[in-house]
């Protein structure tokens, strides 16, 4: 295998070109094997395979820095920086992450997760780089979803008049995880068109680029420039805003890509590098559907439904009836379970990419001219539109329905994933409503409820299944609700975990412990007489929550209580929490039943 | 006067274009008054005095609707829309607010307050009038600050594509507070030497655009597109992203304007007309320096210093002998008390314009490369980088020093300005420290502190005036202070709260009442020990926050200590506070001096 001689980015500059070909077949089977084996993100990686031999071929790791924008495409990168022996491990607890992490390799040179933050991180670096006069290069790699985000598209801005070395590679696999929908992916297929950049033979002489900038080095950069003027194919939007635009490139040419890369290093300034790709490259299926195969769940056994399909089925049920009703998604239509509802009310759907920040202010202006939206947002996607959930529906009393999905723990995507915060975030929202249900039939009923109440709310629950077969679930009325009488102990948890609770109840009763089981339902307005009623009588009360305690459920209902017994908040601690399944999370922070049934004996009197 | 003949926008239409002219200077002069008078904006409002004339010249309101980006240019639109009565008490409490505000008139299509919401509104709105079958007419007037805020941008991108009737108005003013820096803003400025539009003497015989579109519909779209060909002028980014672009036209040539605006009826889409307007427009001072004339205070008495001056004076002090310092802005150099580093050294001070989430995580970039960024931002523009708090700096521990201004109750501009959130939005944080002094030298001290932890940290501050003369000022060490001695009452109070605080422990000796008062210093770590032990000796505590109680700073308090006595927790219900000034505020929230002896007295023992 040519994989066995690279155990640095540096062992790339020893190899001939066909290596290179035959090493990105070998990252590629290794890829689609261990996708197919324990899940991962398979059609990203697929597609910047050659990309990244190519990149780290023309640059001097870990000098030089690159930031891959979300992260999730980094299997190439992994594998080529001394992480192939590890790479059975990914994802796993213990193992490698799937995402760029500092504290994992001096290769990875910042941690991203969300998208859209390469460029600024980029330019922060470039910018330290100067002052310090250091001389490293710096590379964002973005995909053509990432760079309509907002905070791309302002690092854009600031980047064009920086006149610092930098250089982003537009990864252009003509999608983002739903299919681009906006303008400006409208702008960038009439690039694609244009001629694609063939290696040219002339020899370049290399020009320095080193600050500072005397008159002599700007003219022999605007030589440089003029050298390679016919490589150089205009691009008027990046071109006014300052950059020099190279491209398009095709992303699985490995020569063609060394050969710009090498040449870009000769020019000064702002730099954007145009990168044809295509998603799930080499792998029949992920190519043909990349949306199907942008992540895979390996042999995780395969579940009928999951919430997300839940609320979507739901949604679908009551926009039948009520033609205001309309859903809105950030890229997420898939996931978020809304394809059904695109393909009947296609006229009602709106995919506006990744763009949370938008999609709320959007709902806010819906809502506010007479129609009902429904904003499903993975929870910690959510933190990017924290301030419009405030000042733009909130504020305004407007009535959009915000559906957190991915709540609580998700698992094997890590601590940029993780959805432990939203309770703590959503309770400082005033006018907002916060909601969590115990299982399906409750998420179902509060997305009725909540389309009915004329005013902002927020439904939170977990990524998969339900936890606990309930035996009936009362109506939702703005109260909490008690499951299940007892005396010796209360027990308040929040959307999921009354599941979990009542299965600690069910272990209690084996040993003729009575445990009082209340469903808080809603985070705010807490239902803190149901709950005073409980302690007053059992003098002990448990609370749990997937989310960390600090400003969440549990401080919220001790702040609010009269105390007239022992109180013992369960939950996440205050720090983020890395790469594991769900249910081995649950038991490292004692979350799971067995934990929480010992507490209990423990504790009670 | 003409204005009293303008008691709603119809009686526009009946006026000659010669008293539009005068109208203007009326306009003019009464918020030129105003203005000196209670403080206001003044700049931004002198600038579209002419625009908003012309625009409620050529549409019909209230059945129209606009969305006035940021909002603090609504004088006039106020002044046009039954208010003018009441623009003697504009920003005063009980008065009318100085942003649009639903509650407030029909005319206020959308609350603002905040950059870069009004695309994204507009948009909503518009898509809502499609599905429900609906006709009114839709306009945003955004800035060219505002239109490079990251939202903005992601608007742009998906109304591009809409389809939808929908007008942007972007109001060219060619700088947004501070002066725009950005690739954006070189491209617009290419822009503004096109020729301006002028009025054409044809008439164009106007198009009907309802919904649905046949084919002859379009048609006659086509064909009036090409009989005001010579009107538009291309503009390859606009319209390349989806947009008719439409301009530039002289913001302050009325009747250009309405001949525009109503030509731009009868295009179908999204449309975006180009106005250039001169901000101060006629007050000589104000159109030398629109940054200083941005808000004037009126006649509230002049201050030598105050936070954000003391902040960006040490900050100079502490960057002259750390050549690693950087100080990062989101177009708020002034405001933030950055002008004076920026002087100094202009090398190491960064304008990212109206930029939040790019400026934090460029911050994060900064500091995983080397240097010591400092970034001041309003606290409830902070709300725009939650994520980014989060997700790129706290994730890594990256050192970066946020200095969150105007934290607290901020006054006359009302909700969407109050800092009331934030101790509980950073309390979610993990891995951050976050702390607010008591008085400006603690300020000083904290900042040096922080640049010293190589840890992400906040400090927040209010705006204005340290409040109480402390005697003495210990060392920052991680801990609470204790600043008076006592055995009656522990006040436990966080910023600018402990100089409040003092003034009641001074009030309670004459009483003979011994209070224990201490500065928290820090809310995250909290330092609940020195507290407990002050708690068990006096058994009343008393929390004092400018902030809400609810995931605050009181209840984190109340969810940490063992209770052993009463505890009550003071600050900010879980609401949006309106516009008065702070002290009316803190009187009606039971926050003063007076307010707070008093519940004291009634609960001691």
């Amino acid at each position: 295998m040519i994989l066995d001689k690279i155990n640095s980015p540096k062992d790339l500059k020893k190899i001939k070109t066909i290596d290179k070909y035959k090493l990105a077949e070998e990252i590629r089977k290794i890829i689609i094997d261990q996708c197919l084996e324990t899940g991962g993100h398979l059609s990203s990686n697929l597609g910047v395979v050659e990309l990244t031999i190519a990149l780290y071929s023309a640059i001097d790791l870990p000098k030089d820095k690159v930031i891959w924008d979300v992260g999730h495409q980094i299997y190439t990168h992994k594998l080529l920086t001394g992480r192939k022996d590890k790479f059975k491990t990914l994802r796993q607890k213990g193992g490698i992450s799937g995402f760029p992490k500092t504290a994992e390799s001096k290769y990875d040179s910042f941690d991203t997760g969300h998208s859209s933050t390469s460029i600024s991180a980029a330019l922060g670096m470039a910018r330290a780089r100067d002052i310090l006069k250091k001389d490293e290069n710096i590379y964002a790699v973005i995909g053509d979803g990432a760079i309509t985000g907002g905070m791309a598209l302002e690092a854009l801005n600031d980047t064009g008049i920086s006149d610092t070395d930098i250089t982003i590679i537009l990864n252009d696999n003509e999608m983002s995880i739903s299919k681009n929908t906006g303008g400006f992916s409208k702008f960038l297929s009439k690039l694609r068109t244009r001629k694609l950049y063939i290696k040219s033979n002339n020899k370049i002489k290399r020009i320095t680029k080193k600050v500072p900038l005397g008159n002599q080095i700007i003219k022999g950069v605007e030589w440089s420039k003029k050298r390679i003027k016919g490589l150089i194919i205009k691009n008027m939007f990046f071109e006014n805003i300052g950059f020099t635009y190279l491209g398009p490139v095709d992303g699985h040419n490995i020569e063609a890509m060394i050969d710009l890369f090498n040449r870009s290093k000769n020019i000064h300034g702002p730099k954007l590098i145009h990168v044809i790709t295509k998603k799930g490259k080499g792998y029949k299926k992920a190519e043909d559907n990349p949306g199907k195969y942008h992540m895979t769940s390996g042999k995780e056994p395969k579940t009928k439904t999951n919430y997300s399909k839940v609320m979507g089925e739901k949604l679908v049920k009551l926009a039948e009836k009520d033609e205001k009703i309309v859903a809105i998604t950030a890229a997420m239509e898939d996931g978020t379970g809304l394809c059904e509802f695109k393909n009947k009310y296609p006229n009602r759907f709106f995919d506006v990419e990744i763009a949370e920040q938008h999609a709320l202010t959007m709902a806010a202006g819906m809502a506010s001219n007479g129609l009902k939206p429904v904003i499903p947002i993975y929870s910690s996607f959510l933190q990017r539109g924290y301030d419009q959930i405030i000042h733009d529906i909130a504020l305004q009393k407007l009535p959009v329905v915000i559906c957190v999905d991915r709540a609580g723990i998700v698992g094997n995507d890590g601590e940029t994933h993780q959805g432990i915060l939203d309770l703590s975030f959503l309770n400082t929202v005033p006018n907002l409503t916060v909601m969590a249900p115990k299982n399906y039939k409750e998420l179902e009923m509060m997305l009725e409820y909540a389309l009915k109440q004329n005013k902002p709310i927020a439904i939170r629950y977990p990524r998969g299944e339900e936890n606990y077969k309930f035996k009936k679930n009362k109506k939702i009325d703005s109260k909490a609700e008690i499951i299940s009488k007892g005396e010796d102990v209360t027990i308040l948890a929040i959307g999921k975990m009354v599941g979990t609770a009542m299965k600690v109840r069910d272990k209690l009763l084996k040993d003729k412990i009575k445990a009082e089981v209340i469903n808080a339902r809603f985070l705010k307005p807490l239902d803190i007489d149901k709950v005073q009623k409980s302690f007053d009588k059992t003098k002990l009360l448990i609370t749990i929550e997937d989310n960390i305690v600090s400003s969440g459920f549990g401080e919220k209902v001790k702040y609010s209580i009269k105390e007239n017994g022992k109180i013992i908040t369960l939950g996440y601690s205050d720090k983020f929490i890395g790469h594991a399944k769900v249910e081995e999370i649950e038991k490292e922070y004692k979350l799971d039943e067995e934990s929480i049934y010992k507490i209990i004996k423990e504790n009670i009197k």
